[in-house]
């Protein structure tokens, strides 16, 4: 067997069921051999990492990434773009143990985003335009039911584009669709077998709060969590359920931030439907006090201050946008013209994603390494279209992994936000500790972040064709649930 | 004591909570006097009914009737009228033992009936045009949320037309209300102490399966009830609960015919939320099968006939014009012109609500007289505001009784549609066996139906200002299970 | 009409269902008239009573109360009686507006009391020994399950003593029955109608913790409720639920305190079971909070002092022996020579009962007055079957009844135990708010307590032999959801 | 790298989360390198097989096997043993993909049985008597709660036998543990670090309904199914998780076959307790129409015949000892001294467990293959503590491997008794339909059945030392679920 182009020798190395102390040879960007450690014969490698103390797992896969995104004709009608670009953001996801990002190519209800095709190209030559550190690929935002586009483009979409997900809202006017649409757009992408990503909240519930706010004069930013009550999440949630079930259409739920809409989930997870969830960092970690601190001092220094909404909205977490309960503290500085309802959506976090999960639920016994990576990184692989590719540690597999500090030598620390490398002026988590950190994030073979440093160059990162969930779909005769649905009518 | 007018003596009189062996005094129409039967100082009238052996209750109060209502701009946007009218359709709750009907004053979206109030007059008019054999009390549609009518209207119906109830609609374009009209109405009806009557199916599932039945061409009658899935009904009853719960506003769901969302309603009230519920005698008697019989009957004879629509739609038992699942026999006669889906809704049934209740319910062992009475009479007062006047027997109270045959000399019998008093050419319940029937329908102190033979007067029946509901509403402190919404809010 | 004994005029009278203000003629002490209030013709009485304002009710059934009860082979082994025997408790009740009693007759583990009759025969004498204020009747404890007097004994209790409702536990030794012997009994009661009440803990866990707390020193009274943690009542109610269920008995819980054990009462009632349950006062007054006072303050009164275990035993407000929550002051006097596993159980309450509900209940707007006399009175008449006899206001119903201070009048007080009429030295509700205390009781047409007097005569109250409860039992079918189990091997 | 003993190239290599082709190469009984297939430098074997086509998996681990078991002071009191000895019921194994069986010491009542050591020590002169085609591992059973045989001995059977789980019984006199004995035990099994498997049905329940059938003369072997009705296994497994809630103990309920049980387990998972189960193929192969056919001939062909009850008892697949609803096809032989109480339990299942699951699981898309592999050998391996020696495909495992036939290259075929390798002369699933089986079976590198033919010896398995699960346990703050128990009361 010739040399290796990268050996990882003695780390001990997590898949999602897996843990045990060997060696993986790398070549030509894939995982190539996996061999004990130690013993003669050992793998060879042009350069070697000895993990001795670490672990080894599959690079990060963020599923839910905004960047680049104008929002001219976006949520609320507010102007402005996202805060991080590809450059800056994808920079930011490699700096935090991620590999991979899936981010949104958004549709608009202007007529010159009609076709999804042209939206997918247009936010193409964007990634294009700057390049990125790492591996990314689009989900497209579904904002109209056009009967057409969903039958012509779609295909198109899947085949030639590999966009195999889709994302639709039930708040935000005017991109928001009714059930009709829901269940237009569900129909088809059940067709061309698009995961659909589902923004689950009562539109009309926060907008009737929204004016009942504002007739109080409670314009205050403190009054936007208000104004999104968990009743809102629930009662989207169960209905998305339904008329998901309806479909028999498999969706995922983003940013889940409150446990009655947990309950639904579960509820229907229990049932045996395929109704996945995501869940972001956030929502372990703040509270609604740290909201209502943040309020107060930003609402103090806020006086006479010229707002800039474009650099405060961001790349997110494995979804956040539209939090109910936690924090939104860039989303508390108003607008200087308005009330709550224009503060952007949205918190950095592409970057302590992993970090925060490492030391809250892995160092804190809640969960064990595989199941970290089972949620960081092989179930976003699988359910968006990447797996094998991604998310596994196994011969064939592209070489993206995460090497992090032994725990036991690394100092923890206090986060500030001049340590992230995002291109946001704050961090939801400063102050916050992190008992740990990725010594390594390697893409294809290639360390792109080590030892505090990035390395990588922008450019790398590629962009995926991605191909259908192989997460399960629903069983046969689960449409009986809902009674004289008839299924045959579907085909 | 003077005579009364009439004294019901030796009955086993049953109310909501107790049952016992006495006689009833009654004078001017009204409950005068309770007393024990067979004592020395006995009730004395001029009139005697010696109910040995019977049964002595408060009439039925069928709270949910279509009679006289013109569909031209109704559901299904289809021509016609109700097959009843004041007349026919109250001489057939006085034959069932029914003596307060409350019905439905319709608004549409043409604009003549923008106005709530014009919509009431309109239809009072037809009321007092052929007069009624039994009470009867007005609810109103509400398919608009006019911010001016809501606030100017609502408390002109309250006080001056004892109009207490609203009905709205999560189906049926294009009546129905979306949910933040829903959030409007409910909110106005809270402030107005109006009770919110909910029919609860998701119009956009219904409309979708329907375009995806006909797109089969899939057009006969039985397909009606495959496009009405209980998913449908499921869906919108836990929405409009979590409307409602946002609102803080009671509401009643009509007509529920599925254990799904029986379920979602009892899931409610055990979290002690003021959800009240309506079901329908055809739930109990009529299933799928009945429907799939029925089908192919009417099918049969349906070649070359020309449909009447106006004859066949039909006052209602207990709220049935939407029921998913049972039989819908009539509904079943297609349109020469088109599909199913202009089945006309409902299915007559008010003068077998109470002796269908009596034979599967109370004589079967499933429910006590007093729980009989409790659904069928002292409920419907409660929560439509007629009680004390109706609903109990109670001195004070209005002598509106029903008396039963004793059970065991009552020869049961088989329904032939002739026997009933409608103007409806069928019942679903032909065939069906009896085991009992009302031998007197008593209203005001006055015989309107005896041994079987009608006896009352079209112009008898009066028209009742209903005051609010008396069954309890929210608790305080209520909101905080929806988490953060703050009561204050509304105040 | 000849003339009444007595008129109670003016009244807002309230049942179980209804509502109104009419007057009450009541002869040869039981109700005879129901009229309306200032009529002409009005009712005469020899003595009248003007209720203007306030509420007339049907007088209070405690269906929980140990009277006269030794407890020599009791609970715990240890001996004492109760603080209240017939003459005190029931003096107490009457002051409390309570006019029926159902107390324990004790059955034991000693040789001398295998027969159950025996058992009801020697409680009978101390009753009769000292006489009673208030009609009283018992129930029996069963702890053996005997075949023999199963069999022979139950027909003659039910027959001839009218002793219609067993008591049974799952916890305490030596009295508590294991599953099987539950099985036995439950099955017994099935065959004869008797009601079974089920005190729901589980035995063994509270031994266990009890062991593990004593090897840890902790002896103190108030880790009595650390002993007893509410999964202990949660499971054994699960349990007595299934066993029921399995020989298709009804049973009733007793002093249910926690919402875990609720909530499956509360399930299987949505599933049509028969399962009914009693909670007590002091699980809506007190708290946690309350027993950590209380241990403080008595922990620190009890250096030297003599612990008098029989004085400290008492009467019971519907239920409240094994209050595992809740607060047990008396029972936090812990014996000189042992822990707090030797302390008696209960707190005195059956006086307070009527008033604490009615302030924290009624007045505070959580129940309507038909509930309130729903709770207080006409159901435990049903279950127990009392009724029509007790627990209704209705022509040839005892006139037992409590007249409430009209609401505005009533000057609110804070209770010192020498208020009350019991024979114990203190109450848990000492300091308490009460914003209503009944005027009058009413016990067969005639007063036992009148502003704030007691005028009765003990012997005036009656021995009630009862009949079978006229709640809902199991309905055919049942069986089948516990899946397999043939109905028919019962019969 | 020097030459590998066995090289398996070519296949669908599965794990408990990942699916790829790629080589494995074996070395000294150990996986010791995964390398992509068919590239330069490919692995060298001295033996090679080439898998393609076929899916390449972990070696099924069964947790729940009886063999060798002395029946005499057993269950039900009946003389006899297993079926099956470790050298037949490994044979048994082994041609059905199974690598490792864990099988049950068992202790009895009896005195000489008192020292848990002792019993594994007795037992396992079994094991070493005929030696086992497979590696095999002990559970013990403990049916008294001895407090010092549980201080003493537990930490030598944990930490000198490796035996770090054991079973419990809440049925079957005499070797049922009570409510109180349970808690011990399970609270020594927390201190011990040892997996508790529980037999989760009332007893009582069981016993009760037993004499309840005896008494009416219905001793034939189908009322053995009568006599175990749902709800006792339900009960039984409610009560269970209450028990290892209060003593903070993970369980494992064995053969789950109700989904009354289910969801109780499902609900207890659902709030984050460590709460596991196995089921077994009958519960998805077998109903109750299966039984009654069995019955009915079995019943004919009885007459005369001398019942062996030796030969009728045998291993297990993943535990069926139980089974309340589905098939005993065995069971089905009444004893002619006797009744169906006298039926011995279990039936024969550890060779077509896989091949069952493989059909109906994974081939009719129930299951992916992954899926299979967790639960047919990574959780028992994790669960059981042989994990990541067995139950993985990683550098470092031992190289135990099943292989499947192409799937497309397999002719199904309906079972015959006489193709299985036990020593039982009937399967309850002769005549059902297999649509593959194992081609090969390897053990530590070595092939036990390959083609058909059992090719392994006898004495080459293994005894297993095993550690503690490494499945999660409980949470901090867990025990506040069940409200003030103190976790520190434990420590």
């Amino acid at each position: 067997m010739s040399k290796f182009d990268l050996v990882i020798t003695n780390g001990l190395v997590a898949t999602a069921s897996d843990i045990g102390r060997f060696d993986i040879g790398i070549k030509d960007g894939k995982i190539s051999c996996l061999a004990p450690t130690f013993e003669p014969g050992d793998l060879e490698g042009v350069e070697v990492i000895d993990a001795e103390g670490a672990y080894v797992m599959p690079g990060g896969i963020d599923g839910h990434v905004h960047l680049s995104q104008d929002l001219n004709s976006g949520p609320n009608g507010v102007g402005g773009r996202c805060a991080d670009d590809f450059e800056t953001g994808s920079r930011s996801a490699a700096a935090g143990g991620t590999t991979t990002v899936v981010t949104f190519a958004p549709q608009t209800r202007a007529e010159e985003d009609r076709s999804l095709i042209a939206c997918v190209e247009r936010y193409a030559a964007k990634a294009t335009a700057t390049g990125s550190y790492v591996d990314y690929g689009f989900h497209v935002y579904i904002v109209r039911n056009d009967p057409e586009i969903l039958r012509d483009e779609l295909p198109i979409l899947v085949n030639e584009w590999g966009v195999t997900s889709c994302k639709v809202f039930m708040t935000y006017e005017p991109i928001r669709l009714g059930d009709r649409a829901l269940l237009d757009v569900m129909f088809a992408a059940r067709k061309n077998k698009l995961t659909t990503l589902v923004h689950a909240e009562n539109g009309d519930m926060i907008e009737w709060l929204t004016e009942k706010l504002e007739e109080k004069g409670m314009l205050a930013p403190w009054y936007h969590a208000l104004s999104r009550p968990t009743i809102a999440a629930s009662e989207a949630t169960s209905r998305a359920i339904s008329l998901a079930h309806l479909v028999q259409n498999p969706i995922l739920f983003v940013h889940v931030g409150s446990s009655m809409a947990a309950e639904h989930i579960r509820e229907a997870q229990s049932r045996g439907l395929p109704i996945y969830a995501e869940t972001c960092p956030q929502y372990f970690n703040l509270t609604w006090d740290d909201l209502a601190v943040g309020i107060t001092e930003h609402e103090a220094s806020m006086e006479g201050e010229v707002w800039e909404q474009e650099c405060h909205h961001q790349q997110e977490p494995h979804a956040h946008e539209t939090c109910v309960e936690p924090a939104k503290l860039t989303s508390l500085l108003e607008r200087k013209t308005g009330a709550f309802k224009y503060i952007p959506n949205g918190i950095p976090g592409v970057e302590t994603r992993l970090p925060l999960l490492y030391t809250a639920g892995l160092l804190e016994g809640h969960i064990t390494p595989q199941k970290f990576v089972e949620i960081t990184s092989t179930n976003p692989a699988k359910i968006y279209g990447l797996y094998p590719r991604k998310g596994a540690i196994m011969p064939g597999s592209d070489a993206d992994l995460v090497i992090w500090h032994p725990d036991k030598s690394f100092k923890s620390f206090k986060l500030q936000n001049d340590m992230l490398h995002h291109n946001v002026d704050y961090s939801p988590y400063e102050g916050q500790e992190f008992r740990n950190w990725p010594r390594y994030t390697i893409l294809r073979g290639k360390a792109v972040f080590a030892n505090g440093e990035l390395v990588g160059e922008c450019g790398y990162g590629q962009y995926l064709k991605r191909g259908p969930s192989v997460l399960p779909g629903y069983l046969p005769g689960q449409e009986k649930i809902v009674r004289h649905v008839a299924g045959w009518l579907y085909d």
